[in-house]
């Protein structure tokens, strides 16, 4: 992609109106643009991580058996009625159609996944089964300073599974467990990422949350250096101990929430009689897991978590682009070499972000780069022709190296 | 797939709701399930299909130079009242949220990728430019009678086109057509679809839309057999010629809308005031053209145009799967020859649909191979394997081939 086609631009100022690090950053670069309070668009530069880590997620979700369907936002208050959330979800967005049918945004899918489960799931011999979605999810909520951290409409995946035993959904809970730290790994976060322990809610004991430290968390975990692991400030009062070592907790950190793992049990199961017959014959109700992750809040998170002062650091993995190809100056020769590295490299199918741009100083070009943050820069400049050298620099070191053309193929098969 | 693992299953009985072929043999086969009136769940096979077609569309779009982005559903009162639509648009879902904010659930993105476009075009140097998205709109429509054709909820390309003049509109609106032709082609749905010429609403004196000629079509067009194109019946009073060869119209269809271009000029230009400066510095307003393919509707119509009275027939391209594989019968052979067959499919990545099932008579799964309609149905029973050979047959074809395992494997290299 040829920065002077790109649709959206780099910012010189950081937007007046956010006052987190991840929207400042990301707006800037040319990854969000905001159009309302809590509400942004992912631009061509956003929308490629977006896409990246949809493919991480989908890519575990396959291994874990589930299979991809897509659920409406829109669904018909009775639904939301008989889970006696309508009047009790803080943050549910209500609306009023034509013939006066009401209906509610989904902030979650419950109220739909579970009917949906009911016209397919008759006996043992269905189950376990598991579904999930990669969908846009609403949430009428106040404070939306955090850039993508908080918002009022977002992209989730969504997991829910259905299990015949207590045991059964044990068993895919752990699975679950690790797949997200799978997950969180290849995203570089494995070390500030705590596998928490929080509150149930009405159906279970506990739930897990995977924590990731921050400064602009809204959630304050407990920490066990020695386990990596800790407890929900919800739960310390209760629970003070390392749920792994069984040390005392007095490590306090602010946290962001990226993902967590319920077991629903009966509670849905029950709303909307979803059974099935055992092998025996006898009618029981279908016991439910369900597991999030929040992909907006998630790219939030790396942003706030992988970043210098200078701009965004994206783990090479889910970077909109591999490299990052600078031609320095308006020198013609200097923009022929450019211009011809730029083809090979789009013949060999490197994602390549060429700033090929003739009204922007080198230093401008530099500074975008480092903005942008594409794990590598390459600069052609007179002083690299002359050399008959390429110069590369990883974003997230300082050492500039010399090599050759044919090096920088070989280092990128 | 195996088909026992399928989260879905198919229903002997149509549903007694649902008046279209298409919501009818989507509902009975397992790609969609409703929930609510015109609110539709893609299962796992309707969602593979959605997902073929975006290939296909996505790879037009980046053809045309196209970036994809991701616009929000929920957008601020203040830009539907700008452009007049938030009182005028008929089927427009208005909702109120905390502190009485308004927003509305967009049905289409000009109120949200013009104030963008303002962020980014700045002088003709930025232009042309074009943006697109796959996103879920929201219509509050009354008549959803029609399955997948007309629904409160549906997936949809929207493509906005940047333009410093109107022969560079011109240019491009003609493009675009080129390139949805070459889309419904793929599609298998050619000579079924007319060019349209109809109303251009107030910015434009014409548009043009893809009718798909079908007795569930809403639409009323008039055809030229000789130049395959139409004219919309709004229109005919006015225009009651073809517009390739002047022969007088007289032959009228039902249709379904499929696609529309619009050039909305400087319409929304003007309410945003999202200028550029030209050559000369002078300030002019962008020039626009707009263009949308249903993606839900395209499903619903691929249904309708291509199914016999035994179920759906999809075009190889966008079927869920590329073979349906039978094992006959519960003979512990046959079911282990299918198995081996199975494995070394799935190895050569080939997407098969494997009906594995037990409890299912020979009858039945081959009633639910013509449902599912995917297009080469592959049996192995007590009978193939003494002849040592494959049963082979074409969806839309009543012959059956018998063949080796080999020549099935080159068949699908």
């Amino acid at each position: 992609m040829r920065l002077s086609q790109l649709f959206s631009k780099t910012k010189k100022s950081s937007p007046q109106t956010e006052e987190s690090i991840n929207a400042s950053l990301l707006i800037k670069g040319g990854f969000i643009q905001k159009t309302g309070a809590g509400i942004y668009t992912l631009l061509p530069l956003g929308f490629r991580v977006a896409k990246k880590i949809e493919y991480i997620i989908e890519e575990e979700m396959e291994k874990l058996g589930a299979q991809r369907i897509l659920m409406p936002a829109l669904t018909p208050k009775k639904n939301w009625k008989l889970t006696k959330r309508w009047d009790n979800f803080d943050t549910l967005f209500r609306l009023k159609g034509k013939e006066k049918k009401e209906y509610a945004l989904n902030p979650t899918h419950e109220e739909v996944v579970v009917p949906l489960a009911r016209s397919f799931i008759e006996s043992y011999r269905d189950l376990p089964s598991y579904v999930y979605q990669i969908q846009t999810k609403f949430r009428d909520e106040l404070r939306v300073k955090s850039g993508l951290l908080r918002t009022k409409e977002f992209l989730m995946k969504d997991l829910y599974s259905f299990h015949s035993s207590e045991k059964d959904l044990d068993n895919f809970y752990e699975k679950v467990k690790k797949s997200y730290a799978k997950i969180f790994k290849k995203l570089g976060l494995e070390k500030k990422t705590y596998l928490t322990l929080a509150k149930g809610g009405t159906f279970s004991r506990y739930s897990h949350e995977f924590q990731v430290v921050s400064d602009e968390g809204e959630d304050t975990i407990y920490i066990c250096d020695k386990c990596h692991v800790a407890v929900n400030k919800e739960l310390i009062r209760t629970q003070n101990k390392c749920w792994k070592c069984g040390k005392i907790l007095k490590k306090e950190k602010k946290a962001i929430e990226i993902a967590n793992t319920f077991k629903l049990k009966d509670k849905f199961s029950r709303d909307f009689n979803l059974t099935f017959l055992d092998k025996h014959g006898k009618r029981n109700f279908v016991l439910m897991g369900c597991y999030g992750i929040g992909i907006s809040r998630l790219i939030g998170t790396l942003v706030e978590t992988l970043h210098d002062d200078k701009g965004i650091i994206w783990p090479e993995i889910i970077s909109p682009f591999k490299l990052h190809l600078v031609a320095l100056g308006n020198d013609r020769n200097v923009k022929e070499v450019t211009k011809k590295l730029y083809n090979i490299l789009q013949k060999s199918k490197i994602e390549v972000l060429y700033d090929d741009r003739n009204e922007s100083s080198p230093g401008e070009k530099l500074a975008d780069a480092d903005l942008i943050g594409v794990p590598y820069r390459i600069v052609i400049s007179k002083k690299t022709i002359l050399r008959k050298k390429i110069e590369m620099k990883k974003r997230n070191s300082n050492k500039v190296k010399f090599i050759t053309e044919r090096e920088l193929l070989n280092f990128l098969k």
